[in-house]
């Protein structure tokens, strides 16, 4: 049994910085579960988060836990609960979204107008316990490392990325090589594309963009990467671009490295406004753009479990340090430093 | 049998104007169809050619003959030909594309990108007679009335922007209401979608796309128009945003309407680059942007046949002056002033 | 509030027939709703279970309610709702998934592998009250016609057979016009078909085909129906097939008008297995076909509600008699006679 | 220069057989070309033409040389041909379509109604020489083995029916493992499916199944091999069903096989029609069934360009013998004895 309190690593006020603090464990509803944190992962929101930048101060209202990527096992489950029971290893998909509104409606509830994120709009995962509507547990496959289950929300952006449209036989662009672009060069690659070029200003992350599966990794700063992947499929550019970056100029040359009648996955989040050539870039080209949150429920997590149970992707070259919760600074200063590793909070001690 | 010489109007010099010109009726090549024109009707882009603006002065090569959207009667045909015969009436698909490049080879050949566009890239239909490869030749129905026939080129851009993602039982907004726009909304209507708001600033054009269907004519000039379609829709925003304006600002209030997970067709041409806050109205939103040119070579033709021969589009409003060649420049200066209708010129006499 | 017991329709014993019952008024969940009914319509599924073929000896447990086509009042929502209140008109989506199989996970909930029916497998609404989870209820918007709102079930039905493809500018063939096969001929026209054809051997059905909207009512008796489609169609056979009839013969001649390429939606439930030539008619002819079975979940529901809002969809001549639940012997036998109007229950006194 | 004549295998009259004999060298129209041939493939079909077979018996009419797969090097081309010259390496879509009929037009040219198939309707390539219409010419990309572009044609119809619908993250049942059933096995793992599971009575197959990435090659004649792969998916059934053997107890096991939701795609051809448990294994499952005919036109073309240049695929155990085209009585021979490698002719001498 759970005692009474717990270690959470907590923002307390509206500023820069967050607290390791012992609150009470979450008391479960009939529907909710109760997860003890096996291992969990720090995302880029989490860095904004612990920042304070102009969206987290728009958005979190502190007290809170935050963190929202992990791996753990049920502790406890509310009355209602058949699904899943205690010792079962899960992660959970933390976007918990409304059911009534119009996307949820039309079965795009990964779009629902009213999504509260666990870790975002009420406390997460950067704790020893984290409590979860049953329908939004997910139950990890024994064939699945643990330490890869602690990553299944942004492994599973980067397959919604990639699967939002065709990608086998298809040439590809990945612009930004960050850790979720990493894993949407590995997915593409396990997924039959063909020809694979990323674009990444780090060299540490263009080493690992060849790693995961990049034909050519190419550095913006250097020369006209969209001339070299004009060039190199024969004028015509890209069938596929997924634009993992969120940076204007990346995204301005992503558009001009595809080819007429190409697809865009857009999953970057750009901090302002971006201009685009739609004209020759959309408009007469007839692209097809998507617009990627999220990751689609359930189907993204039955394809991310389908193809790590089928050993379809290695993502080893991705995980960077496991630490304990206590070392929180000593990980987001790491983070700050822009390497692309995955860093793992492990809340209950043991570090996997 | 056609005599040795015809009308023509061409541009002579790259400059503002046109001539009418006395030129050689057009010899064919075996693969070849010479058509004498019954009416060709005139596009924004032949406006656009007329006043010589910096797209035309980086396309075209005077001296040519312009105008992209007839139909007329079959004259003679190319020794090789056996689909359509002298007597025929019929129109065609202006955009010839090379068979070879990676969108022709996809199954895009609507976005080839070695197109040539006949009354741009080469001699078009402002004459009394006009040649066209067979494969590009389209019969028409003889259900459908000779003047529809005449803009079946526009009306195909209206059918494939609704018709690239679904549209029945679907809320819509078109912004821009052109003559496109407003067959848009004509062909929206027929298709099955749901409540349909326009957007646009004349009010004669407002008019007419009430009387094509739109539910709600809004003018942007006088009042929030995106706050009065979140109203009409519970908050949410509409399913389908067809985007029939080219205007930044239009562009950008369409995609603050639309829903999440609701779909974009990009039809109008915007003269410059346009800013667009991509976060909260593409990428967190999900949406779907389609970039529309040309028609679906043929599934569109067949389609806007198939809607026509069933008598399921009205388009007699947009119908406006039936004109000999010889007053094209009243034509052009009644275009400048901005109504929505469609001019017709009969360049072999009689007005229909 | 409602008293302690209410009236029901229920089949008492595995054997033909039913009983007026007393029975109590159902409590209710946190999670759902009691609905006082208004209207219930029934479905040839009913008139199975009321003469108790071999289906539903194999799948029905009595005593049981039956019915699952209704419209009604909320009387009484459980703690935990939030979404709808006492006085609300609903309708409901009958099927309950689980939310968690494959299918559910999948994002096609309405294939649930588990999925339990209110009125088969559980009481339904042939009663003065129904009980319902609250995330199948669903609000009746105030624009649609009380009796209308009693048939959305069926109307799903239709609206995902036509919706399931392509329909705008499609040719159509439509075998079967019984109540479902009557309201496809009515959506596919609403949603922009070209040219329909419908089968039906029964000529009161035929001539409420032509009503509905259909361009040629075929009898198959008396002529070679597949032969007038493809002649009517250039030889090509038609661009889209909906089977609602269930009758291998007319499955067979369906598939013989499909044209290469084309579209088939299968909902008519056949009693035996089906003999295709799967090579001429499927395979070389590369046809598509969808299995329908219920309504998405709730795409459809969306739909539907859109094109009765707008009022594309005329239902008046499908409606036959009203009447009271005691009345329903009667009900049973006109409807054993074979016309395909629809008859409601009122179960709580006026009709309507 | 080529000479006057040539080797041709040819099928002379209405009988089982085919005799070698000597022919002019074909002459090319002005859009055709010239193909000396390196390596002709023997598919199904040939062997069904070989032996007289009633298809063939209604189908074919001698004198004709037959034989459809092939690579070659350009001999002479037509006046009109600018994209191929001499020397260069091609095979060929052999399915000519006329570019009019109402498949062609709707981006369906691998369903025209009147397709005619170099080898079958017309002379092929078991010859010295073949002559090919030069749009259905296909350039063959230097980076693929010469003898891998001799089996495009049937690539092709496996790239086909795996991507007619989303493979990534898919669990897969193939049944038959014929030389096309095990092509797409190699397909299907290298575009992303999760386990595979293949039916096949041959064990030599089968041990080729499990080579190309079968995860388990399950023996029909052994077990009950439904019931092993709704064990191995939880009960579900795969996500996927690729049909390839055309025998009716196959493909009805196939549909108990899969899931309700689940895609099918049929390319097997049953030699009479099959009888379909329609209401549970379609209509209630939701099914999504593909005919599989051909290859997209060109779409499939660059998928599997795309995948063998990218070296995704290893076809190598599917090579079986290479023999000049005077042995052809012994290659049928092998053939009949039921493995599925692909033996390959060459008629201009040298074996590869």
């Amino acid at each position: 049994m759970p005692t009474a309190t717990m270690k959470a690593l907590r923002k307390m006020r509206p500023q820069e910085g967050a607290q390791l603090e012992t609150v009470p464990i979450p008391t479960i509803a009939p529907d909710e579960v109760l997860v003890r944190v096996r291992a969990a992962s720090i995302c880029g929101t989490d860095l904004h988060i612990y920042h304070w930048d102009p969206w987290s101060a728009s958005r979190i209202h502190p007290p809170m836990t935050f963190g929202h990527e992990f791996v753990g096992v049920v502790e406890k489950v509310g009355a209602d609960v058949t699904s899943v029971k205690p010792g079962e290893l899960v992660s959970a998909e933390m976007h918990v979204n409304c059911g009534h509104c119009r996307p949820c409606r039309m079965g795009q509830p990964h779009l629902c107008q009213f999504v509260k994120i666990l870790g975002v709009d009420a406390d997460g995962c950067f704790a020893e316990f984290v409590r979860i509507p049953v329908r939004n547990v997910w139950k990890v496959d024994p064939a699945i490392p643990e330490h890869y289950a602690a990553i299944l929300d942004p492994l599973g952006n980067a397959v919604h990325t990639v699967l939002a449209g065709e990608i086998a036989g298809r040439t590809v662009a990945v612009t930004g090589a960050g850790p979720i672009g990493l894993m949407a060069i590995a997915v593409a690659r396990a997924c039959g594309c063909s020809t694979l070029f990323a674009t990444e200003i780090n060299p540490h992350r263009r080493a690992l963009a060849k790693q995961m599966g990049a034909d050519e990794a190419l550095d913006p700063s250097a020369g006209d990467v969209v001339a070299r992947v004009l060039e190199a499929t024969g004028g015509s550019g890209v069938d596929v671009l997924l634009e993992m970056s969120g940076h204007p100029t990346a995204i301005q040359q992503g558009f001009k490295m595809l080819r007429p009648g190409g697809r865009v996955s857009l999953l970057g989040i750009p901090t302002k406004p971006v201009t685009l050539d739609l004209v020759p870039d959309v408009i007469f080209k007839g692209a097809t753009i998507y617009g990627i949150f999220g990751r689609k429920m359930f189907e993204t997590w039955v394809q991310m479990t389908e193809l790590l149970k089928a050993g379809r992707l290695n993502l080893e070259p991705l995980f960077h340090e496991r630490m304990p919760l206590e070392k929180f600074a000593d990980a987001f200063s790491l983070l700050d430093k822009g390497q692309a590793g995955k860093i793992l909070f492990y809340p209950n001690g043991s570090l996997g």
